[in-house]
C-alpha cells in the first residue's frame, strides 16, 4: 500500500501526494511548479533553493556547502537534493521559479539558453486626464485622446462609445491599446484591470493560465479534457472526421471552444474578475488543434504531404473565434512549424530557450505525437512522430490518465520489491505511462524482461532476483506471463493489477518511434548522442519521466543524466511568455522561420531507426 | 409657357430639358456630366468639345478657328460656345470629361489645379494559378499562394475558406487584396469582378456611382433624398434629435444605411452584378452624417466648441457599418477638417485639386451648410455657414426642391419680359433655389427691387421697364407688393405664382452668410477678391446656379465670369477619386492635415460682414 505524504507548496497553494524519498523538484514539477535547475539538478548552483516551514527535511552536505549553516538553520533547501520523508508546506521564492512574471521583469546574468524578454504584453492600458474642449479648441476627440497620434488605428466601435465615455467620465479615461490600435476606452482609471489567458491546447489535455497583464503575476489554473477525444483519441481520428462529415469541423470546433470558453469562466470566477477585462489569449496547441480551434479544415494534414492552412502565427479577433470576453480581444494563435509540428513546439522552444541555446541541444516533447527538435549552430530541425496513446494510458491493459487511482510511479525499495504511489492517495484502479515506463525499467534492471520486452517465465528467472520480486511474476490464466503491479489489497477491485506482456509491446511502439525521432535528427546533422550537451523534456508527461528509467529503457540516447533537463510544460509557459513579452511573440515568429520541418515519412532510414530502437539497450 | 426641349447625352444616356438659348455645357451639367473649361470657358481652349449626332446646332466663329472645317462639319461642336436650339442627341467623349475613370488612366499634360493620379484602387485583385503540393513539398496553404509574402496580414475568414477553395478549383484561384491584407480567395478567375461604390452624403440629396474597379469605369449613378429628413431638415436638428432621444443616433443611422443599402442595391440590380462582388466603398459627407452613419454620436457637434469625434479618414469594416456587401469589404469614410466641415468638403479640394493649385483660388460648396476653402500660399483655410434651407426651396413661400414641376430657370426674353423653365416640362408648382437667384437677380437688374431687396410699390417702378415687366409687379390681398413669377396658364393649380418680399428675405440671408464666410477667408489672408484666380463652385446645387446671377446678387465677389467655374458634385467626384486611387485616397488625408478649420462664431468680424452682405450690389 502507498504510504506517500502530501506537499503544499507555498504562495500558490498547490498540494501533491508523493513517496518518501522523492526529491523535493520532482514533487514541484508534479505540482506544475518547474524550479530553475541550471546546474542540471546536481546540488551545485543553489538556484532551486525552497524554504520548508512546516514538516521535516535533513539538510545534506551540498546544502551546507552552497547556503552556508544559517540559511539551512532558516530551513532553506536545494530541491534537487532535498528528498520528502513526511509531511510538508514550502514556500517557493519567484526568484526559484524557472519561469515567473515577476521573474521575466528582473534583470540579472543570463545565462545560455536562458531569455529575459522585457515585460511589456502586447496590450497596453493607460489613464488619461484630460482637460475637455473650450471655447476655441479645434480638436477632435479622438486627437484630444491620442496627441499626436490620431494616425494610429482606431476602430468603429471605439469610436462610437468615445464621445460618451469621454463625457459621462469627465474626460478621464483609460484607454486600452493592442500594438498601435486603440481598441478601448473606458471610463476612469481601470488601469489595474488587465488580464490574458495562456492555453496550451493539447489533443489530450488543456490547461489555461490566467495572468494578470498589469503586473506579470500568474493568478490561476484550469485544466480539462479535450472535449474531442469523445470524436476520437488522437489528431488523425479527428482529420478523418473532418474528411468525412461536413459538419466536422465545426463539431470539434464547438467542442474545443466549450472547453477554451469553460476554462476561462472558471478561473475569472475563482478570482471575481469581469470577463470584460480580459484583452488577451496567447493559444498554442498542434497543428491540427489549432486550425480546428481557428475552424480551418485540418483534411489536407491527412495526407501526403501533410499541409497546413498557415504557418506564421495569427492575430485573430477572439470574437470571430467565438469566445466570450472583452469584444476587442485578440487571440494569438501559435506559429506553427509544418506537418503536424506546430504552435506548442514553437512555444516550447520559446520557453526552454533552444534558439538561443549557445551549442547541440534537443528538445523532445513526449505525447501521442512526439515533437522533437535538435538546435545546432543556431539552426533547428523538427519532427514528430507518431508515439501513439500508450504514454497517455491508452491502448495498456489497465492503462489509464494520470488522475485519481492511476499509479503513477513505481520505484524499488529496501526489501527488494516495488514501492507504488498512487494519485490521490486511494487504492490503484490503473496505470499511467510514468508508472509503466518506471515498471519496465525495474524490470528490465532485475531481468524480469530481456531486451526483446519479453517477461521471463518463473523458470527463466535471474537466479539472483529477490524472491519478492520474483513473486510478481505469474501466469494468468491461459498461461500467459505477467507482472503484477499491485496486490488485491492495494487495487480498488480487490483484484491484482497486471502488466501484460502486450502492454510492453506497445511501450516499445512508443518508445522507439521517440528513439527513432531523435537518431535520425542526429544523423541529418552528422552528430553522436555524445553531442547532445542537453536534453530538455517538456509535456505535461515529458515533465513526470524519471529520468535514469527514460534512458534505461532507451527512449533516449545515452548522455549522463545531468545533462538531461525538464522544462515542464513548454508549451504553457511559451504561451505565457507571448502573453507577457510582444519581444517573445516576435521571438516566437522568428522561431518558426528558422526551424526546419523534416517529414520522417519520407525518410527511407526511419523505418530502420524505428525496428532498431524496438530493442531496450542492454543495460 | 416653358418652350424647353430635350437634350439626351451619349453614352450615358442622359437627358435634361432645356430652355432654347442654353448653353450645352450647361445643359450637361444639369444632366451631371462636367466637361472640361480650361480656358475658363470662353471658347479658347477646345477642351469640351462634344459631337451632335441628332439636331441642329449652329457653329459659332470660335469653333471654326479652335476646331476647323472638316470637325465642325463632322458635327463637333464647342459645348461653351454651342446653345441649344431644338432638341439634340449629343456624343460626349471621355476626353472631354473633367472626370471619368478612363481619363484617369490617361496620361498627358497637367494643368494648374489638375490631378492625374494612377488608377490603382486599393482593392486588387490577381489571378493565380498555383501548382498542387506534391510528396516533399512543406509549404502551407497560405505561403504556396503568397510565395514570400505570407508575412502580409490575413483575416481568419480567408483561412477558413482557403483549404477548401485552392482544392475545389484545382489551385486556381483569384486573391482579393485590400492593401497588404488578403481578404479574400475565390475559386477560378474572377479578376473581372471587381466594384466599389463612391457615396456623396449629402444632410439632403444623396448621390451613388458605382465603379469598375477593374477598369476605372462608372458604370451607374443612383440618387435619393435621405430619409433622415423626415427626422429633421437640416443637420442642426438631427444633432438636437441625438442629444433629446437615446435612440436618436440609431434610428438616424438606420435612416441613412438603409438609403445606402438601397442605392447600392438599385444600381447592382441594374446592371446584374452581384453584392458579393463590391468589395470597396468611399463615404463622403459632413461631419453630421459622417458621424451618423457610422453609428456615432454627434451631440458634441450642437454645442460650443463643436467637436467631432474624428478628423483623419477612417477604413471601417463594411459589415461593422451594417451594409449588405462582400463581407471583407472596407468603406472609406472621408476625413474631416473639423466643426461642420467634413469629408464633403476634403472630397470637394480632392476633386477641384484645390490643394495643388498655383495661386489663389477658392472652393465655394453651396447648400444648407455652405462650406468654403480658400488656398492661397500652398495653404488652406475652410470655414463652414450656415446658409438655411433657402438654396434647397425650402422657407420659400413657393418652394420647392429641384424637382418636377419646379420653376428652375427665369431669364430675360426678347419680348421685354421673362422665360421661365419648369423641370419636367409641366406645369410649375413651385420654384427652386437657382430660379429665386435668377429672379432676384432679373429683378435687381430692371429696378423692380433695391438694393435693400424691398420690391418697389407700383409707383415706384423705374421709368424704363418694360410693360411687361412692370405687369408683373402686383399687389397681394393685404397690400403686399409681390412679383408674379408664373401666370395662372403655366401653373398646375391655376393661380399666379408669387414672389414674396420674405423670399427675398430668405435669399440675402443665405446669400449674406455665404458672402461674409467668403470676405473673411480673404480678410484672414490678406487678400482682395481681385486676387482670386479662380472661384470653383461645387455642388449639386452651386452647379447649376448662372455666374452672373451670382454675381448680380452678391453670392460672389466681383471678379471676372470666366474666373467662376463649375466643378460639378465635388464631393461624389473626391469619393470617387479615393476609390479609383489609393494615392488620392492619402491625398485627402494630406488635405485634411494640411487644412485648417475657421470657426466663424468666434471671429468678432463675422456679424460686421454678414450685415454689410445683406445688400445687394449697386449694379
Amino acid at each position: 500500500m502507498s504510504r506517500e505524504v502530501k506537499i503544499t507548496f507555498q504562495p500558490l497553494g498547490r498540494s501533491v501526494y508523493a513517496l518518501p524519498g522523492t526529491c523535493l523538484m520532482e514533487a514541484a514539477a508534479r505540482a506544475g511548479i518547474i524550479l530553475r535547475a541550471d546546474c542540471g539538478g546536481i546540488g551545485a548552483c543553489g538556484k532551486c533553493v525552497v524554504v520548508v516551514r512546516e514538516g521535516h527535511v535533513p539538510a545534506g552536505t551540498n546544502e551546507m556547502r552552497v547556503l552556508g549553516a544559517r540559511r539551512v538553520a532558516a530551513g532553506e533547501r536545494l530541491a534537487c537534493c532535498a528528498r520528502v520523508g513526511g509531511p510538508l508546506l514550502v514556500d517557493v521564492p519567484a526568484k526559484s521559479l524557472l519561469e515567473s512574471g515577476p521573474r521575466i521583469l528582473a534583470s540579472g546574468s543570463r545565462e545560455a539558453g536562458e531569455r529575459e524578454a522585457p515585460f511589456a504584453p502586447v496590450v497596453l492600458k493607460t489613464f488619461c486626464s484630460l482637460v475637455a474642449p473650450r471655447h476655441g479648441d479645434t480638436d477632435s476627440d479622438l486627437a484630444l485622446l491620442l496627441r499626436d497620434r490620431e494616425e494610429s488605428a482606431v476602430g468603429l466601435e471605439v469610436l462610437r462609445t468615445l464621445p460618451g465615455v469621454l463625457r459621462s467620465s469627465g474626460f478621464a479615461v483609460t484607454t486600452v491599446r493592442f500594438r498601435e490600435r486603440l481598441i478601448a476606452v473606458e471610463p476612469g482609471d481601470t488601469t489595474a484591470h488587465c488580464y490574458g489567458l495562456a492555453l496550451d491546447v493539447g489533443s489530450t489535455t488543456m490547461v489555461a493560465v490566467l495572468v494578470d497583464l498589469a503586473t506579470g503575476a500568474e493568478l490561476e489554473v484550469a485544466v480539462r479534457l479535450n472535449a474531442q477525444t469523445k470524436y476520437g483519441d488522437d489528431v488523425v481520428s479527428r482529420i478523418s472526421m473532418c474528411r468525412e462529415n461536413p459538419r466536422g469541423v465545426v463539431l470539434l470546433r464547438d467542442a474545443v471552444l466549450a472547453d477554451i470558453q469553460g476554462m476561462l469562466d472558471e478561473v475569472l470566477e475563482k478570482r471575481g474578475i469581469a470577463s470584460a477585462h480580459v484583452y488577451r489569449l496567447a493559444l498554442a496547441g498542434n497543428t491540427t488543434m489549432q486550425q480546428l480551434l481557428c475552424g480551418i479544415d485540418p483534411s489536407a494534414l491527412g495526407e501526403l504531404p501533410f499541409v497546413p492552412v498557415f504557418k506564421r502565427g495569427l492575430e485573430v479577433d477572439a470574437t470571430a473565434l467565438g469566445l466570450r470576453l472583452n469584444p476587442a480581444a485578440h487571440a494569438f494563435v501559435f506559429p506553427q512549424i509544418g506537418g503536424f509540428v506546430g504552435g506548442d513546439t514553437v512555444a516550447g522552444i520559446l520557453a526552454a530557450g533552444l534558439d538561443r541555446f549557445d551549442g547541440v541541444a534537443m528538445l523532445v516533447d513526449v505525447g501521442t505525437n512526439g515533437e522533437i527538435v535538435l538546435a545546432h549552430n543556431g539552426a533547428m530541425t523538427a519532427v514528430s512522430v507518431a508515439a501513439g496513446p500508450a504514454f497517455e494510458g491508452a491502448r495498456i491493459v489497465r492503462g489509464m490518465r494520470a488522475s485519481a487511482g492511476a499509479i503513477e510511479k513505481v520505484a524499488p525499495d529496501r526489501d527488494g520489491d516495488l514501492l507504488i504511489n498512487i494519485i490521490g492517495n486511494c487504492p490503484a484502479t490503473g496505470l499511467c505511462g510514468t508508472a509503466l515506463i518506471d515498471a519496465v525499467a525495474e524490470m528490465l534492471r532485475c531481468g524480469v524482461i530481456d531486451v526483446t520486452g519479453r517477461i521471463m517465465s518463473r523458470d527463466e528467472l535471474p537466479s539472483g532476483l529477490s524472491p519478492r520480486l520474483a513473486a510478481r511474476v505469474q501466469t494468468a490464466p491461459g498461461g500467459e506471463a505477467v507482472f503484477v503491479l499491485a496486490y488485491p489489497g492495494e487495487t480498488a477491485d480487490r483484484e491484482p493489477l497486471f502488466l501484460h506482456q502486450k502492454d510492453i509491446r506497445e511501450l516499445q511502439l512508443a518508445n522507439a518511434a521517440i528513439r527513432a525521432g531523435i537518431n535520425l535528427l542526429l544523423k541529418h546533422a552528422g552528430l553522436a548522442a555524445g553531442d547532445l550537451q542537453a536534453i530538455m523534456l517538456a509535456g505535461a508527461f515529458g515533465n513526470y519521466i524519471r529520468r535514469q528509467n527514460a534512458l534505461r529503457i532507451g527512449m533516449l540516447p545515452h548522455v549522463s543524466r545531468e545533462r538531461i533537463r525538464f522544462v515542464g510544460n513548454a508549451a504553457l509557459l511559451g504561451a505565457k511568455r507571448a502573453l507577457l513579452s510582444e519581444e517573445d511573440m516576435e521571438t516566437a515568429q522568428e522561431i518558426r522561420r528558422r526551424t526546419r520541418h523534416i517529414d520522417l515519412s519520407l525518410d527511407p532510414g526511419f523505418q530502420e531507426e524505428f525496428g532498431a530502437a524496438m530493442l531496450f539497450p542492454e543495460s
